[in-house]
């Protein structure tokens, strides 16, 4: 009951009613720290409309971000994939210009983006940041990914593994090749539900930004509930502001995080930070009174839990092996002082893993827990 | 990921890896009772696709139907209001022909419809079980109806207090007209999120069919999250068997019952064959020695909760004063017997007010609890 | 599988293993805004163990209150209903000896109380902050009282509704004559899943502190799911720091919240601190185009949600006629600027009604929410 | 609120408050099927309240029993770690005989109990089906268990990993000795949130019972939310009627599954009869057109999701690599023949693996998945 028949086509007068009709309307919130003044800009580069082979209307997809708790989105429909052109006019930016008024009115920065498609190898890329997506269609795939390279645009690789055997992702000729003339930049380590470790690995080696995206062809909603615990996957960018050239900028510094179901995935010094500004001991100092055992709390600010497992090494205090500070929550750990002869006051560095928190595929981040103690005898 | 450069658009491959790359693929069950021989075909008769004013592809609607727990759906865009007609071709059998085969694959039955849109009065009108919309496309709405009419179609007035003052739904000489010649079938007493009381009472007065519809337009996710707790409106349909010419005829018949949050919506004698479809006491006989306290057990099947007062005049049992049986569970409810001479086998009837199962609105189911006592002195 | 034969009993390492072995461990945050540099303390004041009526032992109270998220509270159990004689060597300040070790573990501030339990009148009343629990075993209530007093005690009537005709609260000469000799100071205005509106007025009316308390007997998540959406009910009291003296003082002052259900209730003052303190409009200015729509971003940091109509005679926007800020989340409005020659940037107050937060029963706050607009003409 | 000066205990009357004042009165429905004519009684037996070192008062665990959907359970106090000494007047049949009147009421099946308690070895074992706990306290264990034996009673070692090196559980002499003596009926495959690989072994080769529970101290809603998705673990007794002879005679008779978490353990047989008898194909025959694709639609009664793998060798259909049918849900599978000749009617049968249904630690069930096809030529 969205329309009258006399109504001029007014998209905010559709969000509107969209927003006040239903419960459309709420947008969860998703915390990550500050990082050296970067701020967590939370962002999906891989999406699709009915303008390509997706299910959705582009309008859709800028209200689903904010809804999802995103800052940035692009809308990457295919070029050369066009399974609807029986009843749509196909025109390569137009999901763009009629995604760009919602994204204006909900604060969502909106990339123009563009999915060059071919068989493997070269296989499919990404490239966003775009002006004019007419130019990348080109018979050639180098030519595609040369006219982007001219509009500034930031190119990766999706989803490497996709078509190949047992879905191992494979480096061809064809990647080396444009590796190599500086045209491909990062790469999607996370495509919908699956994490490829083969393409974390070439990230870390070769220099490339991770990315992790949901190539939604479906409503989002359809696949992942929403809320913080079943989100898509998001590429977080560490940018200077929530802008379109910051954000990237920081594209191109490799200043991105990605999370995925309860992993975070990217370079040790961004995770460390991440980590070390999710969290907070709350009672601190910690009164240990000869070997006694005490309540340590911690709170977790982000929406990601940590898995905590304490390195080896550790004489100093008995810990428990593991524990989990869950999101947004806080966890007690309890906490036994080893040495009797301790006094005074100390901070206290504990060596841990991080177990979901991974630098290379399935390697924990080695990090520290730090809080202050107070010792004292038991007299 | 969806696509490769040089296959054929196969849209059962489509769902194919929809349903297998994604967490798509679970269907909700929706058990309702059989009554009197008669199946529960879980309906939605208003929906829209990117072919009027709707937000997603044809084909993602039997798929949100069937993740749902529905067995039919129809698809009804509007005929006049089509703002999409600068990108896309609209033909106006076009979302059914598109959505079909997926239907089919999931068992779920599509029925051709279109929503003839008019200023008030008349307002928006759904006819439905269509064979051509393109004789409905008239400048005169009379002749619309007609035109449907000729078809065999069933057709009902949608949400008539919408545009209406405080939303207060108002009966027009154009419905009188057309109700007095027989074209008026039904009325949506829910629409989306809002029920509209006065609608449900002109159904009872008039002999008119009730229908609750979600009249959605985004994807349905985004407005109800789905499973048995957050369902969108649901017209169940009492038809002898699952296909169209069953469910058409059941309409006629004016079997319906609407599903509204936790409403159920119907005539009493449905109503009432549905809650006593869907319980089960399970600790018969209770037995009871002299004033003694006993526990009922009651099951109850269905995804709806039973808000359940004893009605007054009760005096052989202390009873609480509410309780509620919830949704797929069973409930225990503290009875006590009041007379002490009571002796024997004997099946007990208390009276009992349903509040959320409403014949007319805000009126109370009135019915019975049964069970078997076993009732014997405290010696 | 927590103990060993020989091992001494250890009521630390018995919270150990509890805390490692399961998922006993984590904390929900309840978090509320400082007001006028008041800390909000959230507490719940009556409470049983085993050692009168309750079903658990003393222990678990403190690690219960910390899972929920509470700050401090006091167990009181009944002085004259010891049903657990037979097989409980009854003390009636062990309870609280028991618990404390744990307590101050958890940091949870443990208050000594009790319940000084008659029939009605006068009834039930808490006394808490005690120094010695056996003063108040006496013959006469009015002894108890008097004794509690001299303790330095706060004192409140419990449930006032409990045992009177179709559950109204009835102000009995008993209350009366407490009352005037100044040791009334409080009632609980929410008791379990009680609201008492009846009490509420009594408290504003005479000048007493609002309190709401679980009274639970069962294990407190037997009843209370936990978590922000099922949290027990809990007086948040205004203090100046966490800690016994200043909950003390604050609850004479009455500075109390009590948060039941979605409900806050309390003083329009504390009300209206609490919700302007819980809120931030995220997208300001917002930029007015003539009368152009604008969508407000308003951000929720509190576990309640406000439920916002928006007050008559506001005729310089066009505003929903009702929405809701979700708890911790953000929700979009659609405003549309009435007046076409606004120029220049102004903060905007908008009055409206928060219908869950009531200085009195089913009576609204009535603020405003204010944010910076940008106007501009159309040109 | 529970209780006036002057009433008479009432535990009853307790049970009706409780239910009626408070949310508590409702009980998860955990539907397994019924096999070769035996029922499934959900169990759990190790179950500790404030007699021994438990926190809850005993009347409390079969409500809390009855509210997950259990049909019995042992309480099984320690005979020799009894920490409560100072408080409670320990006497070892008092636990029993508190809630066997709240069992009975609620049709809990109680089963006396008790837990020998040692040193490591022989460590911890319950005896359940008890006439007279008192017998049980020996200074020798081989006493206990010896005046168990005489009662008549099934006798289990518990956790037994729990007190060893990295909680590998090791076989001693003790536990060989009573084995021998033919006195060791069963093993804890899983106690609390611990699933022991070894101990699952070693019931299979040693021939003896399989048990999963819960051991529970705390209120068992702190530590396992309940429903069907956060369930204590359970022993799913297959026996004859619900009674404590037809369970008993089940134990011995090694009829049992384990539900912990996703996982069912038992053996082959009764875990390959309790998957057939959970999931129906919904949608037979299947209609094949040459090598088409079809919409498989498998539902699961059971509250536990069902992994399949399906196994290699099935040359016939392509079909997906993994699926999971989730616990009372639908779930779509696609499938497509790949024999183009096939004509006729045929009941297929695909064997696949059940990955989370394990006879031994980490081994599938190998089983078939059949329905009914009707195959035909494309033309």
């Amino acid at each position: 009951m969205k329309t009258t028949k006399h109504a001029a086509v007014n998209i905010l007068f559709a969000i509107f009613i969209c927003f006040n009709s239903y419960a459309a309307n709420v947008r969860t919130v998703l915390w990550f720290p500050i990082v050296n003044g970067l701020v967590p800009i939370k962002c999906d580069f891989h999406i699709h409309t009915v303008f390509s082979d997706g299910n959705v209307w582009p309008t859709t997809r800028p209200l689903e971000a904010w809804q999802d708790g995103l800052d940035a989105i692009a809308i990457t429909d295919h070029i050369e994939y066009l399974p609807h052109t029986n009843d749509i006019h196909v025109r390569f930016n137009r999901s763009y210009d009629l995604a760009k008024p919602i994204a204006d009115q909900l604060n969502v920065v909106l990339i123009k983006g563009a999915e060059i498609t071919r068989g493997e190898p070269p296989g499919h890329w990404n490239a966003i940041f775009l002006r004019d997506i007419n130019r990348l269609s080109t018979e050639k795939y180098e030519d595609a990914i040369s006219n982007a390279v001219v509009q500034g645009a930031f190119i990766f690789w999706n989803h490497p593994g996709w078509k190949q055997p047992n879905r191992k992702s494979v480096w061809y000729a064809e990647q080396q090749k444009i590796y190599e003339a500086g045209n491909l930049h990062g790469i999607e380590i996370v495509n919908g539900s699956d994490y490829d470790p083969i393409a974390h690995r070439w990230c870390v080696e070769k220099g490339l930004t991770m990315l992790g995206n949901s190539d939604i062809h479906e409503p989002i909603s359809m696949v992942y509930k929403g809320g913080v615990q079943e989100h898509r996957p998001v590429t977080i960018v560490y940018a200077k502001t929530n802008d379109i050239e910051s954000i990237k900028t920081a594209l191109f510094l490799k200043q991105t995080i990605v999370w995925h179901k309860d992993l975070l995935l990217g370079s040790t010094n961004l995770l460390d930070s991440v980590f070390r500004g999710s969290i907070k001991v709350l009672n601190q100092p910690l009164s240990f009174k000869g070997q006694s055992r005490v309540v340590l709390q911690i709170q977790n600010f982000a929406p990601v839990p940590f898995k905590i497992e304490p390195a080896d090494g550790n004489k100093e205090f008995s810990w428990p092996t593991k524990f989990t500070i869950p999101a947004g929550a806080v966890v007690a750990v309890d906490v036994k002082s080893l040495r009797t002869n301790r006094v005074g006051r100390e901070t206290v560095s504990i060596p841990v893993n991080v177990e979901n928190l991974n630098p290379l595929p399935d390697q924990p981040l080695k990090t520290t827990l730090e809080f202050e103690c107070e010792f004292s005898s038991l007299k």
